[in-house]
């Protein structure tokens, strides 16, 4: 078949959109027809040439939703109809990774996925002109039909948007799961955020949810502050304005009468820089403080610290996907939208069509856009 | 009273032994007579003059065992004749720390401790001449008789012999304690040990208790081997006669047929080299490796690594007195001994009278002792 993508046809140039060619799902693979998809900095970071294992010509995009149209041989979870969203994490639920319930890094199809090919070492996509177009994170949501393993699709309720919910293919679950999975964060605890963008405002919600007492916000920009606190955040701290380096200003915030010593409970970096990464975990309280890497760090950046940090017991740990099981998290994070547990709609602040999802780039380097989304 | 020390009068000097005064115990403080003491890594630190935090002229010393003589007004935990171990991690049960319970990392007097005072911001011992002379981690069992607060006292067993339980109070713990207390290792886990000494042979006694299946040891003499494998090691790399890197010898040692990507489930690094630690990290496993820093690391020195490796499911920690709970947990561990669940016989290499402590110094260097002690 044929269908319309936005392809990623060289490093830091715009997309184009075109028509392209689909093959059909293939023995364990899944047509599907996304029905929107956000925009993420992830695709940027691959779309700029950034990411040094970029493929080109791909078709960007892994945060969708969407309605299976057609499944192939052997696939017995999904049928044509199921809503589903897609998973850049897959869940084969069979691996050494997903049986050692400790991971949500399921390994059966990672060799393939990272070279941008379905498990059988092809691609379904192609150019009118027949080369072969990568796929991207497994997934490939810029393109208005795709096609996936049925190991990477998380089947969802039928009545809930796809312009909310592919948001919980990426950002959403990965703010929140950082909170509950990864760091296990415990009612009445303290917390500092650092980064309010999409993912520190899910960070924020998920502490929320788990019933922190002190939720710290840090961002050079004042204006980040609104929205976090409408999340959940109860204090905000610019460290460009803040009189002491941050660290030492949360530890003082954080020091009670019975607790001289300060620091938070937990911490969270969401901006993928290495220096705040530190900062984040040297903000974290002595004895227990653990210490959540999220954000994605420029190529060869590295993090560093004292080991006195660690052996003064601070636990340093990172989360990818948010520490979630796709297959069976990501269906109960969508209930927990529809049940109005967690918010969405306040952090889709633009609707495009495929044509203007440039545009949606755009927004997000002038820093407009909290989640810019793509509707098919 | 007066009692025989050996007095570091200032660093990168020998101890000196002598007679000074030792005040009797003040309230909350217990004067104990200290029968036998291990010559440790930390107190060359800070006889070497390594240590920036070192004060001088101090008694050293802090892995000690003995009786108490006498306890000052308000002690109700000990009364004379009692065995006790001194814990330079105290245990005083009402800070905002051990109160966590997620931390065995007592504040009650860590400000003092830390400036070799009592906590009544004073010294009971002095030179001769009225000169002050600092206490060392609370404890200064270089000295026949010490004064500690009742905190900083587990009261053990009375049949346990001095000459080997006072290894509990700082190798034996701060090895054995990794591994079950900051790491959790499980039955059927694999792991590896960076650095065979003392740390790393209680390391490695640790994991056989707790039923790891894959012990590998890792030290650049092929000599500590062989001790080592009396501990419970089950494979050994010397990283000068590997053929590749550490990092991935032990990822290749540790792929099955049924998990191909390799790592050891814990690690732990035993040398106090900030390189030696990122191995330990790297070596660990996609998904759910945990590395525990025990090693002190010279003073500056900074660990370092990808955050990549944490976001992909490491987890970086550490440990101080293996965190172990003294008062509490040190008990336990001597009854461990006598139960002939733990070995520290053949960990005690060399006997010493106080005279002979030089030589003990001497001898840790030489890298010929796994550990001396003196006998009073
Ligand atoms: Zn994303
Ligand atoms: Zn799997
Ligand atoms: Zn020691
Ligand atoms: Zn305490």
């Amino acid at each position: 078949m044929r269908t319309r993508a936005a392809v990623a046809l060289e490093a830091g140039k715009p997309l184009e959109i075109m028509e392209v060619n689909l093959e059909g799902p293939k023995a364990g693979e899944v047509l599907v027809e996304i029905k929107a998809t956000g925009i993420c900095h992830t695709d940027e970071f691959t779309r700029s040439g950034a990411d040094p294992e970029g493929l080109f010509p791909s078709i960007l995009g892994h945060e969708g939703a969407g309605i299976v149209l057609e499944v192939g041989e052997g696939v017995t979870t999904l049928k044509p109809g199921d809503h589903v969203i897609p998973l850049y994490t897959p869940e084969c639920r069979e691996c050494a990774s997903c049986l050692s319930g400790k991971t949500n890094l399921c390994t059966a199809i990672r060799n393939t996925q990272g070279q941008g090919l379905m498990p059988d070492g092809t691609t379904r996509f192609s150019m009118l002109d027949g080369t072969p177009i990568y796929h991207y994170m497994g997934c490939s949501t810029f393109a208005n039909h795709t096609v996936m393993p049925e190991i990477a699709l998380a089947k969802v309720r039928d009545d809930a948007p796809f312009d909310k919910i592919c948001y919980i293919g990426c950002g959403v679950t990965t703010g929140i799961g950082a909170v509950i999975n990864t760091a296990g964060v415990e009612i009445g605890s303290t917390a500092a955020v650092f980064g309010l963008g999409g993912i520190g405002l899910n960070v924020i919600q998920g502490l929320r949810m788990a019933g922190a007492d002190m939720i710290i916000g840090v961002d050079l920009n004042d204006d980040k502050a609104v929205m976090a606190k409408k999340f959940g955040m109860t204090h905000f701290i610019n460290p460009m304005k803040a009189q002491r380096p941050v660290v030492q200003e949360i530890v003082e915030l954080t020091k009670t009468e019975r607790d001289q010593i300060g620091g938070v409970d937990y911490s969270f970096d969401a901006t993928g820089n290495v220096q705040v990464m530190r900062d984040a975990l040297e903000c974290s309280h002595r004895g227990w403080g653990v210490s959540v890497v999220i954000g994605v760090a420029p190529s060869g950046a590295e993090i560093s610290t004292r080991p006195f940090q660690l052996v003064t017991g601070r636990v340093w740990k990172g989360t990818a996907f948010g520490g979630a099981k796709g297959r069976t998290d990501v269906p109960k994070f969508v209930d927990w939208y529809m049940n109005g547990k967690i918010e969405i709609d306040p952090m889709i602040t633009h609707k495009l069509s495929l044509d203007e999802i440039n545009t949606g780039f755009d927004l997000m380097h002038e820093g407009k856009s909290i989640r810019a989304v793509v509707e098919y």
